[in-house]
């Protein structure tokens, strides 16, 4: 990490609503709130520390039906809904009896985050940055990415009448680069891998004072958005907490902000503070933090990534032991598992469900099953399973494996007949 | 029209909500509910009338976030909501200031239903059509058509555990036939035109009595689940009418039973009964109703299709007709758009309001410019556009008019170079 500070005003007195300070993840040292995202001290990651105050049930039910409605307890200003943003958040929780049956469970819900406005949770975490941004000074949307959050800070963008430079590798698919494109924003492709992407976003976030790399230098509020998951699921239980969660990890972030969401919860009083187990889902391509947790270690060893569930293709992924940590502490486990079983994954939530899952969703339902077949995973205590992207970005990782049961002439008879084989 | 009844029952005593009895749209011949879809006098349309008793906006609000909110207008059981369905509806209504401007309208609204399960509104009709059919009888749900209405039946029906069977014309591209197979049900490919495939359910639907083609021997019922983009939009606005909307034409259907939902609602004291103007949006390629609306017309010469609006290409609409109605008794009008228009449209709505639509929103937004140029639409009249399908699905229609601003090397000072130019 090259830079700790890329900060584009020296104001001290931001409105972000409940956040309170930055605070340092390894040595716990605070700094009052600012646009930065590494310790001082240390050089750890920073994390944002509120001071929550009271928030009701109530207040939240009153609120609109998106993440807004949780803005007492994200780091953006009170009057964030007034800013032309894309709305995200309010997506369905599904009671999964079919794939319950399916997979030998009680009682299973999902959480298809695929109804966000370009269709992944990268609508959430993008939301809160953008308001935590404009609030910091920043003046241009950015990210590296290699699909989902492209479009997402590409489209926010667009609504908030802001300029982006969205980041990705040449050789992404059309349909991601068409994607991204749409909204006219500055779509650079790079010559290079996603590491090689990733490394000139640090370089220009550290050149580029009013530029707000979402996933880089706004990282610490970027994150938070990520609790809105938790926050709907348990809303949506009404106001209580699943006994067990199936989370994919790519950075990890998405699982430790959950988990933060189910605690705060908790000690707010909006929810009993029952025992709950995170549970952690990787593709074998890209397994570090699987591995880390199998092996009992601490630290996460970088790997290469060789996998199609490409939006959890992190190889040294940042978040990991924190994730490690949160599933230690709630009694949960890691599990991976192959591109094989990813595709069966996603077959089996869409035959099921009819839920159309992107392959980070058929990491989380395959992985689930394996867990459940290997008795880590209750079958008898109630289970979340977040489902966090679309099928229609990852068509290609359905292969030849699904297509229509025949082609048949225009007739009556011959549909007849082709039903009958 | 071969078939007149399909019935897989002859009970007459179906619990199917508010739903009264079907009337014939042509001669007013009522019929008890059942499952049929032409007048037994004068082979009409026929439509569901209601006893709605009393709708009050508290017991709306109680209600889900789902279509299922307004169970209380639709022709459904009570209990609609205890069968697993994709639980489609409650999409964004977005101001659309960024796009007003572009356009030059005081104040504008985008309905976003990209935001539904399967990324089109044909998730609402599919729910409705659903529910009626498991309570008429039918066993099997099925259904011909180009892309958004197969994903939808096929996805609705693996949710409900029920066998379906989706025909498609061969020809269609990869990525809608990956889309509809995913999900599991019977899906065939015939080799011929969407017209040889429509003439092939309609034969199928007569032959086998527990199948429901929604759009075909369910109709009545299914065309019903349009009602609820007009009551969403009436709520979402605050309880009260837009004074315009803007509206595609495919059938004709949604546009008149968006229509309805405004009357209804106005007649039943859930909004005051201001008076608002529909306009409908078509394809120059397949533009039927809007060249009998220039020519004054009552009849609707069918037409061969030839746009990149496919989701809009019915060059027969059946509700045509009907369509021009509400268009005439409002005060509104119909205009048609070229397809680069349509590409322009789904630009325009992109880098405006980071929505990303398909060829029919293009057509919407494009639609909508055109009769504000020409002095049709009131720039000074409250406007809202209907957003019904989703840009990922008509991927091919951007063609190479969209895509990166450069490629680079990956280094920070290539991308700083690239953003001069």
């Amino acid at each position: 990490m090259t830079a700790v500070s890329s900060a584009p005003s020296t104001s001290t007195s931001f409105d972000l609503g409940p956040a309170r300070a930055l605070s340092c993840r390894e040595c716990g040292h605070e700094t009052p709130l600012a646009p930065e995202y590494a310790c001082q001290e240390c050089f750890g990651p920073l994390e944002v520390a509120y001071d929550f105050g009271r928030v009701r049930r109530e207040d939240i039910e009153a609120g609109p039906r998106s993440i807004w409605r949780y803005k007492g307890l994200l780091p953006v200003p009170s009057t964030v809904s007034a800013h032309p943003n894309t709305e995200p958040g309010g997506t369905r929780l599904i009671q999964a009896d079919n794939l319950a049956k399916a997979l030998g469970v009680r009682k299973l819900w999902v959480k298809d985050d695929t109804g966000n406005p370009t269709h992944s949770f990268k609508d959430r975490v993008v939301g809160v940055a953008l308001a935590a941004a404009r609030e910091l000074g920043f003046r241009v949307l950015a990210c590296p990415s290699t699909g989902n959050l492209a479009n997402a800070v590409a489209a926010a963008a667009a609504r908030a009448g802001w300029q982006s430079v969205v980041l990705v590798p040449s050789s992404l698919e059309r349909a991601k680069i068409l994607m991204s494109a749409v909204y006219d924003g500055s779509l650079i492709t790079i010559d290079g891998t996603y590491d090689d992407v990733n490394r000139v976003a640090q370089e220009l976030a550290a050149e580029n004072e009013d530029w707000a790399f979402v996933n880089v230098n706004v990282r610490p509020y970027y994150a938070e958005g990520s609790k809105t998951l938790g926050y709907e699921v348990a809303e949506q239980l009404g106001w209580r907490l699943p006994e067990q969660i199936v989370i994919p990890i790519a950075s990890g972030s998405q699982l430790t902000k959950v988990d933060k969401a189910f605690r705060e919860f908790g000690s707010l009083g909006l929810v009993d503070e029952t025992p709950y187990r995170v549970f952690g889902a990787q593709a074998t391509g890209c397994s570090p933090v699987s591995t880390a947790f199998k092996a009992g270690h601490d630290t996460v060893v970088p790997v290469r990534p060789d996998t199609i569930a490409r939006s959890l293709a992190i190889g040294a992924p940042a978040d990991g032991p924190y994730a490690l940590d949160s599933v230690r502490r709630t009694g949960g486990a890691i599990e991976d598992v192959t591109d094989e079983e990813v595709v069966e994954g996603i077959r089996l939530l869409a035959r099921t469900e009819g839920v159309f899952a992107e392959t980070a969703g058929g990491v989380t339902v395959a992985t689930a099953k394996k867990l459940i077949e290997s008795g880590k995973l209750d079958p008898d205590a109630e289970t979340v399973l977040l489902i966090t992207g679309d099928g229609l970005k990852t068509l290609d990782a359905l292969g030849d494996r699904v297509g229509p049961r025949a082609t048949v002439a225009a007739s009556a008879d011959a549909v007849i007949n082709a039903l009958k084989d």
